[in-house]
């Protein structure tokens, strides 16, 4: 048998234990005979709980019982996560996480420190939740240089636009719909400024392109100027908003990385990705395009994706780590000021030459919108000066 | 150094040596700097080929040479292929392969044949081209009881639909397009009959729910009778059609798995798969919906995905093996006569009780669309009875 540890009883770390064993709605009886729940961390008290015997609030129990060999981190954060994660790797115990902001911070280090100590650190929870992604783009896309990756990484962010679309609210009222349906936190700025898509565009590029891109290497651009009047335009050019991080590698071994929100074309299968689910794409040189779709998040999707890395580790697969990342190369980190992208640009009054000009009924007297030539951002702005720009977003080719 | 053997340079196993050595456009300099390529089998000569000084037309010479410890076999049937592929098994040589007929008749044997002589048989590139779903399946979704499988299998029969909806081209103009472009062989019967389809299914499945179901299990529907006007009827209740192949799990512990075409709804993100794509929809009991996507064929997607699993097996990674599968299990095969379905009948002429009417412009005088409400198969063809019936199509709700 292999004991494993569950530290925090959120969500996630709630769902992972009703998976382990098979105590909850839906789930087998057991996901794997080899599995045991040993002990939950948790400073709070759920003496209701199925679980209440596995509670502990000390982690050095779990730290100094040689029985634990797999320890599930669904606490979140970059302070008690990644103490207890060192520890944890340190005492020679593989670690599972859902912790997209520690491993896009840290992720390199503690991958390092698990090889150090005969352990394995995995985190496929980390990005589109349910969805297998980084072990395909780390193992089966081993023949493939990869070229690009472009997804809708943030379900609430989705949901959002697909609320504004379909129902015709705006931006805050499709915000709140979202808290109150549990999608969105109380703070949503993780989601709707673009930060949680970051982190996992992080970690997608450093397993992608082999060494470490930062979050703060990513220029990061929300969702909440995106308005309903945009949405018409989009309409109106058959394209839909869609938040996406992309990551682009160069010829020259650079990468621009970015997210932002941009006009889709509605023949790309990711501009019919709606609500809270989640779609990576990802270009390969001998591949072609590949993608993946499913809920990005959701308490069980996640905890099942935990509870497979936690299986792969109790059974100390070789391969189950991933592909180690090199350090970060801030000289391959190319500004997306380069990039070079058609816009979707309204203006307030005014006219913009070369463009394409689009029409809504709704429009304001004398407004229009506009989808430019391809240009680089700051030529574009260079274009727009003295103007009264009422909005600006990138167009995905 | 790994040295790995191919058997047949056709389209996939010249795609093979291109992605191993690098020598081929697009290429990486070389995928790998573990593998080297030693032998290509063939009984053709290719003396202006790059890889000239490779050919050998004895595979004893490869069986017999302890240097190789991969073979990839690209010859496709059940007659050489087999016959190889087990004396390279027997000699401790791991086979690669993107045989989906030899897999899906032999899979199991040759997966326990491969295990007795320390040895790993993998398919990655069998079903779906280069997108990565067997490995998926297998090990990420290992959390997950699979509720059902649902996929388009078959490129071919994928871009004859799109032709016809997009083109307005009959069937039999479709196919010769498909001909044409080398999307279709010159015998399109396993596209066009759903063989190739069912095949894939037969993989699926085994892997999914980890008992070998065998093709003549799995009864077989093909395209060859679409008409224009069943795909005009099926765009006006907004649906496509498309040729599925279709795993259920009953709650007995039965698998119910057929291939067929259906009317798609619009909303289903698999109607929007267009061209030679495939895509596959996995539905966990934890996970929820899942789906990949990308080009199911091809030499080169197909290519790296035979290379991946070559990698794979030349590091010897312990769990680069799927996880094995039981036997047949005939009294688990569920009959597809016991799954209700909304069915779309087109009549000559009468009526249709308890459905929706459909109109066409172009519908025959007295002629209608129906859908009817859900029903098993037999319970149709009752109410069927004495009618003039020009289609029947199964509609996936």
């Amino acid at each position: 048998m292999v004991k494993v540890a569950v530290l925090g009883f959120g969500v996630v770390g709630s769902g992972v234990a009703e998976v382990i064993t098979g105590k909850g709605d839906g789930m087998k009886k057991k996901v794997d005979e080899l599995l045991e729940l040993k002990y939950i961390l948790d400073v709070r008290d759920f003496p209701d709980s199925p679980f209440a015997a596995c509670f502990v609030t000390d982690f050095s129990v779990i730290e100094k019982d040689p029985e634990v060999s797999v320890v599930v981190e669904t606490i979140g954060g970059v302070g008690a996560a990644l103490d207890f994660t060192e520890r944890a790797l340190k005492a020679g115990k593989s670690v599972v996480t859902s912790n997209k902001e520690l491993v896009a911070t840290h992720g390199r280090r503690l991958m390092d420190l698990a090889a150090e100590h005969g352990a394995i650190y995995l985190f496929e929870a980390s990005v589109g939740g349910g969805i297998p992604i980084l072990r395909p783009l780390s193992e089966c896309m081993a023949a493939n240089d990869i070229l690009e990756i472009c997804g809708i990484l943030n379900g609430t962010a989705n949901y959002i636009f697909t609320r504004m679309v379909q129902d015709g609210v705006p931006f805050e009222q499709a915000l709140k719909g979202a808290q109150a349906n549990g999608y969105a936190e109380q703070n949503p700025s993780a989601d709707v400024e673009g930060y949680d898509t970051c982190r996992k565009l992080s970690i997608l590029s450093s397993i992608a392109f082999g060494w470490h891109l930062l979050p703060d290497q990513i220029p990061t651009k929300g969702i909440t100027q995106i308005t309903l009047e945009d949405e018409a335009y989009a309409a109106a050019c058959r394209r839909r908003i869609k938040l996406l991080g992309r990551a682009i590698a160069g010829e020259d071994g650079t990468v621009c990385a970015y997210v932002e929100p941009h006009f889709v074309s509605e023949e790309n299968p990711l501009a019919g990705v709606e609500d809270v689910f989640n779609a990576i794409m990802v270009k390969g040189n001998v591949t072609g395009d590949v993608m993946f779709y499913g809920r990005g998040a959701g308490k069980l999707p996640t905890a099942s994706a935990v509870v497979a890395d936690v299986i792969a580790a109790a059974r100390k697969m070789e391969r189950a780590g991933y592909q180690p990342w090199q350090e970060n190369r801030p000289a391959c980190v190319a500004s997306v000021d380069a990039l070079s992208s058609r816009w979707y640009v309204r203006l307030a009054e005014g006219e913009l030459a070369d463009s394409e000009v689009l029409t809504i009924p709704q429009a304001g007297e004398g407004e229009h919108g506009y989808l430019t030539q391809a240009m680089p951002r700051p030529q574009l702005e260079k274009a727009l000066e003295g103007k009264k720009v009422l909005s600006v977003i990138r167009v995905l080719d």
